[in-house]
């Protein structure tokens, strides 16, 4: 077991299984390019609007889902989460009323995961914004580049 | 006459002249990094919010419009569109009202010309997202970052 | 004294004393992989919505506040910013009502600062667009990717 995967066990979080990606799609879950890959946005399975339809302390848990799921395709793209050198930049978009405020606290439920598996290099550069609405009602969604070996 | 020049041939597609960019504007279409090229955000002529002024299908046409922009873009600024090597990254954003939940099928229209041009190397990470508002009220917003050689 | 430095005293433009970094936060000010470097969202002091709070005038003045942090940023990132060898891309976001057209005009606020500093080298790739909210009701967010030296 590598070194990420045993954080992984030891914080409890367990990664869905790989699905096989549909192929009818334009998009792919992510793009490797040199030393950096780009993943897809992540979208939460819970739903609903920030401020309207769940609260803040919900949102951060539709966050941490994100991360999950951006984690396990860190994993299916690279085959071990150990050649992950740094987490670099996340864009962590909030389905938000058009009077929300509290983005950040939000998308820490995503930041703080990666940083619990990372460490100091879990620390990202990030943006955290309200979005008129997202796909399928998903409370957040999670963009992520990191810095791969 | 190039490779993926004759791909949109087949296709139908023609791409718009090269226009002069307004010098007095701080941005330009495109800035280039070693193999990486960041495109600015082309916007639909298209305009109106998906899900109240246009359907989600109008909306896939204005995501169209984006990537004829966009691919004209990449041929300006390199001269020949076969120096592309491959899409890596698309930020899709789409003028939705606060209920939208389908951006993903307005961004398709964007994604799918951009596969139906360069094929595998094509296909690419994507979020596809519902903007409060865009500039000149346009339809769909499409910003890239494609791998050159 | 840098040239980059003497320029910004030329414009009257005083940057902000670095401020320690709150370090339980799990995000960080930039991450710089190889010679680009991205920095975290910036947002404005300014609060309210363009359309509904503040005029656009304004707005451009909050995003010019954007521009003058972004810039504090990256000179406590490098040490000196005279390493900064191109402003690469920004995503430059406006609290916006649903029914705002005039994000580029925001937007240009940050941008025009960018290239007064720069120069050509300041002109950038960007995309500017509407959010439904941002933190603490911030007026304008804005985020920066830069190659450097």
């Amino acid at each position: 077991m590598g070194k990420i995967e045993a954080k992984l066990h030891e914080l409890g979080i367990e990664l869905p299984a790989p699905t096989p990606w549909p192929a009818h799609l334009p998009l792919i879950p992510a793009v490797r390019v040199g030393n950096l890959i780009w993943l897809s946005g992540k979208t939460s399975k819970m739903t609903g609007k920030v401020g309207r339809d769940v609260t803040v302390e919900q949102g951060y848990e539709a966050a941490k889902e994100c991360a999950i799921g951006l984690i396990a395709t860190l994993r299916d793209e690279l085959g071990d989460l150990d050649k992950v050198k740094r987490i670099v930049k996340l864009l962590s978009m909030v389905n938000s009323t058009d009077t929300l405020t509290q983005q950040p606290q939000v998308a820490h439920g995503c930041s703080d995961l990666l940083v619990a598996v990372w460490g100091e290099h879990g620390r990202h550069a990030r943006s955290a914004v309200g979005m008129a609405s997202l796909p399928g009602d998903a409370t957040v969604e999670v963009e992520l580049i990191a810095e791969v070996d």
